[in-house]
């Protein structure tokens, strides 16, 4: 790995944009951001047109994995097909000196593959288990088991991270201005994003005795990996 | 409009579902959804393939917004092609008696259409102006002015919203649960998702007498609408 040249002249505003903008296609870089934010937003091409469906990813080892009724249109139309999975976590709004250096710090995966389509009964039940286990931890063991019937009627599609790159912006408090623009009289600097869980609201009808668990209580979603 | 017929037996988990998730068409509930979450995730085809890659957006009336560098591919892919871009806000974690009943409540928005590039470049800077007005309000004035070749090496492309459609789930607590299993001795519940603001962090050379304006300190990502 060779360090990136410093910026020949400061004015040179897409090499300073690259400074804070950089690709990465590290498993471990890859793998943070997948877990960190169950929300994907997966592409298909239906009649040649491209089409965005917002869905819950979770990632096992080397495979990242969604699912649907099996009887939904985009499930099917991923079958087999080119896809590209992406899931993106915003972590500030960039407040600049001028208007085209203002933008998001993020973080992003793509991952583009032909998506495979889970058929085995007894391997897409594992699959819905750790499904379980990574978007909703501490539960499964608690739930009204899964029966043959809602296995057949899910559809299961995954796609390989072979080819998957993050792409990530993290520019610092001020640092997308030029050095020429550094005097301008207006506030600049970094808004950092978060997520936040609101008070957990219980079903009206738990059985007596049913308190909110610990993992619900904890759950965080849209992590930060460490 | 006529109501949705109740569900004929509880066991129809397909009826059931619908119950909590419903699409619109009309411009008040997709233009709130655009209005509330500036990330988008827009579908290019790119030599046959799908591409979704995460940008800001902003709305202008009729049209949908975004813009990056006028050299970026994706850009140049989105050129009078057919593109889809899809906006998701995530309201709750929705945890159920049975795995397969566990979701997501959520809102989202999929505007589909042939994105026009705009060229103009007095169009192109009033609507950049608009970008800056609508992502970042209270800025416009106070920054450093815009420049002819700034406006230039930018890209701008846009999408009306003749073809849009909204997808809302709205799950009650414990609400994808069927009767059967609402005795199943687990909590069952909605977890809220929101967007928190973080402390500002300042540009670390901000001229002496800049301090913190109100638009970056109330400033909100993922509004919920009104």
């Amino acid at each position: 790995m060779t360090k990136a040249p410093a910026p020949k002249a400061p004015t040179d505003r897409t090499r300073l944009r690259r400074m804070h903008e950089k690709a990465a296609y590290d498993r471990a870089t890859i793998d943070a951001i997948l877990d960190a934010m169950p929300l994907a937003h997966v592409g298909y091409v239906m009649n040649g047109a491209p089409v965005v469906i917002p869905t819950l990813q979770w990632r096992e080892g080397d495979r990242v994995y969604w699912h649907g009724s099996a009887a939904s249109r985009s499930l099917k139309a991923g079958k087999g097909m080119q896809v590209c999975l992406t899931v993106t976590l915003t972590d500030a709004m960039v407040l600049a000196r001028s208007a085209l250096e203002h933008s998001v710090n993020s973080r992003s995966v793509m991952v583009f593959g032909q998506a495979e389509w889970v058929t085995d009964p007894s391997a897409k039940a594992a699959h819905l288990q750790t499904m379980v286990e990574t978007l909703f931890p501490g539960r499964w063991q608690d739930l009204r088991p899964m029966t043959a019937s809602e296995v057949k009627s899910t559809g299961l599609l995954s796609l390989p991270l072979s080819e998957a790159s993050a792409k990530i912006s993290a520019a610092e408090p001020g640092g997308t201005d030029p050095d020429e623009d550094k005097g301008w009289p207006v506030w600049a600097g970094l808004l950092p994003i978060s997520y936040a869980m609101g008070a957990p609201l219980p079903a009206p009808d738990l059985p007596a005795g049913v308190d909110l668990p610990a993992h619900a209580a904890n759950y965080r979603f849209g992590k930060t990996p460490k």
